[in-house]
C-alpha cells in the first residue's frame, strides 16, 4: 500500500529518502512562535533539529529573536548565511574553539554558555582576539544532570567570575528544567537573581529550553525566552510528550520493503545509518509506520530495519514505500546531506542539511 | 592527563576528532587478509566500515579480491575512485535503483545479491541498461533472520529464476552465518548446492561474511570468498568476540571533558552525534576511555556525552582530553566527513570519508 507521492518519491528520488511537508513546517513555526509570544517570552529556536539556515530564517521572519546552535560549527553555517543573534549553549575551551570563537565574533552577535572557571578563564581570548566582549550565560543544572552548575551559590560565583574576566560580559542564566522541574527551577534562578544583583549584576537573558516544555513556557517568572528544537518537526516523542499529534509530524522517513524472508517478518532499506538506534526514552520500536501502525521496528542492523508483522492484520509486500515518523527527528536529520521537500502531493525542492555533522 | 599527541589534535583540529593509526590499519589489513590466505578463502572487504577509496586500494594492494558494498552510492564512490570488482550485499529494486545500477555496470563489474522474486524481476531492467549481463547471488539466511531465504528449497528456487531471467548470470550464494551457526550453514549451502547442480548451476561465488567471523573463515567447505569489515578499524564488539586486543584498535574518537558538575560525573563534548547510540550488541556502556578504564560512558544527548566516575580513583578534569575506543565502528565513522590520519605519534593527513552518508 504506497501512497501517490511516496511512489513518486522513491521513482525520482530514491529511497530511504528523508522528507519534510514544508506546510506543516510553517504551521509548526506559526504555533509555536504564537505560543511564546502568548507567554510574553522571547523564541530563540535551537537550529539543531533542522541544521538549516533556509529554515532558521524562516523561524526569524515568524518572530523568533535569534537562534540557538550546540556547536561553533554551526554557528559557523548560521553566521555565514547572515544570522546575527546566535546563542551557542554549549561550554566552549581550548586554544581551537577559542580561535574559531573569536573569528565569530568579530562579525557575529555571540552569547556562549559557562558551568565552569576553567572555561571562563578561557573565553577571554576570543573576546580580545575578536576585539569586542562575548556575552557569557551561566548554565544551571536544574534536575537533568547534565552540563550545569548544581547550587545557586556557583551560579552566582560564575557569574562575578565572568563580570571580573576581561572581555567577557555577564548576560544572565541558561536552564532546561526537566518537565516536572518548573517549581525547583524557579527557585533555583530566584536564589541565583537575588545573589548576583548583591553584586550589582542584572541578567538580561534567562533562557529556558526544550519543545517538550512548550507546554510550560513562561511558566519561570523572570524568564526573557525560550529554545524550543524539535517543535519545527516534531517527531514520536513530541507525540509522547503530549506537545504534538501525529498530524503535526513535518518530517517522515520514506523507505522500501526489500525483504520478506519470513511470514511474520520483513526488512526495510532503513537502518541504524538512517533512523539512528536512538531508543527516544523508551519508547516501543524505533519508529511508528504510518501504513502499519500494528508493524513494530523491532531492531536495526546499519542498512537493515528489522520489522516485527506478528501484530499487523495487513502485511507490506517487498517493494511498498512506507513512511515513518522517527522516535527522535534531530538525530535523523544529521544523518542526511539533504532532505526532500514537499507541499501536499508534490515535491517541491531538495534543501541541504548545511551544518550537518558538525561535531565541533 | 592528556597524552602529547591527544594535546596536538586538540590543538590544531579540534575535539571531537575521529582519529585513525594507520601504523594499525595497515597491520589489521596485514594479519586479515593472511588469515584469508591461509584459509584458502578470497577477501572481499566490507568498505561500510572506513567508507574510503583510499582504504579499499590498500586492502587490494594488500590481496583482496575485490570489494563488498551495501548501496549503491558507495559502490558508485568506488566505482568513480577506480575499483572494479564489487559485491552490493543487498536487495535493490525500484526504477532509480536500477537506472543507477545499470550506470554503474556499464563500466564496473557489479554482482548484486536477491533474495525474492521482486527483486529479481526488476535486476534485468538494469542489465539492459548496461547492455552486459549483470551477475547475481541468492542472499541465504543462516540465522541472523535479517535478509536471505530460510531454505535451501527457496535458494534452488531463486536461482533457477537468475538463470532464467534475461541479463542476469547466476553467480553463487551469500552466507552471514552467525558465529555459532556455520555448522547449519554447512548443511544450508550443501543442499542448496545439490540442488543447483541438478538444474545444471555452478556457484562461482561463495561468500561468508563478517568480521567476528575471522575465527571461522575457511571454515565453511566450499566457501570462496570473505566479507570482513571492521577488522580495518576494530572496536569494543570485536574485542569482545574475542578477534582483536584493544592494541588492534585503529580509531580513537579524541573527546574534550567540558563540564564536572558533580564529583561522580562528568561531560565529554562527544554524544550520540559522534559516538552513536549503538549499543554494541549489549556491552556496558557506548565507548572505553583508555585514560579511565574504570569510568562509564553512561548515556548520551546528542553533544553531551554523560561520564559515571564513581569508580575512578583518579578523575578526569574539565579541559582532559580522552581517547575513547567505540562500540560499534563503523556507525562512528559514518556520522564524519572526515578522518584525522596520524602515525605515531604525528599527525600525517585528512581523509575524506568519500561514501560517508550514502542512504541510497
Amino acid at each position: 500500500m504506497t501512497s501517490p507521492l511516496a511512489a513518486k518519491i522513491a521513482r525520482e528520488y530514491g529511497t530511504p529518502a528523508v522528507v519534510i511537508d514544508m506546510d506543516r513546517v510553517e504551521a509548526n513555526i506559526a504555533r509555536v512562535q504564537a505560543a511564546c509570544d502568548a507567554a510574553g517570552v522571547a523564541n530563540r529556536p535551537h537550529i539543531k533539529t533542522h541544521k538549516s539556515p533556509l529554515l532558521a530564517k524562516l523561524q526569524i521572519a515568524a518572530g523568533a529573536k535569534g537562534i540557538t546552535c550546540q556547536k561553533i560549527g554551526e554557528a559557523e553555517v548560521m553566521a555565514e548565511a547572515g544570522i546575527d543573534d546566535i546563542l551557542i549553549s554549549y561550554n566552549l575551551l581550548g586554544e581551537e574553539k577559542m580561535n574559531r570563537l573569536g573569528r565569530l565574533l568579530e562579525s557575529t552577535d555571540v552569547t556562549v554558555a559557562a558551568d565552569n572557571p576553567v572555561v571562563i578563564g578561557d573565553l577571554p581570548k576570543a573576546a580580545a582576539l575578536a576585539g569586542r566582549p562575548l556575552g557569557v550565560v551561566i548554565e544551571c543544572d536544574t534536575g537533568r544532570k547534565r552540563a550545569g552548575v548544581e547550587t545557586p551559590a556557583e551560579a552566582i560565583e560564575l557569574a562575578k567570575l565572568v563580570a571580573a574576566s576581561p572581555g567577557l560580559s555577564f548576560k544572565g542564566f541558561m536552564l532546561y528544567p526537566t518537565e516536572d522541574g518548573w517549581p525547583e527551577a524557579q527557585k533555583f534562578f530566584d536564589t541565583a537573581l537575588a545573589g548576583v544583583r548583591l553584586e550589582g549584576l542584572e541578567p538580561t537573558i534567562v533562557s529556558t529550553g526544550g519543545s517538550p516544555n512548550m507546554k510550560n513556557v513562561g511558566r519561570l517568572a523572570g524568564a526573557t525566552e525560550h529554545r524550543p528544537g524539535t517543535y519545527i518537526y516534531n517527531d514520536r516523542m513530541q507525540v509522547a510528550a503530549g506537545v504534538a499529534t501525529f498530524d503535526d509530524c513535518a518530517l517522515h522517513v520514506y523507505a522500501t520493503v526489500v525483504s520478506r524472508a519470513g511470514v511474520d517478518r520483513g526488512i526495510l532499506d532503513s537502518g541504524s545509518k538512517t533512523l539512528t538506534s536512538d531508543p527516544g526514552g523508551g519508547i516501543d520500536g524505533y519508529g511508528y509506520i504510518l501504513e502499519h501502525p500494528e508493524a513494530r521496528i523491532a531492531r536495526f542492523a546499519e542498512e537493515h530495519g528489522f520489522l516485527d508483522l506478528a501484530k499487523c492484520n495487513e502485511r507490506p509486500k517487498v517493494g511498498d514505500v512506507v513512511r515513518i515518523v522517527p522516535n527522535h527527528v534531530c538525530v535523523v536529520v544529521n544523518m542526511v546531506d539533504e532532505v526532500v521537500m514537499v507541499r501536499g502531493q508534490e515535491i517541491v525542492g531538495i534543501l541541504p542539511v548545511a551544518a550537518r555533522g558538525k561535531l565541533r
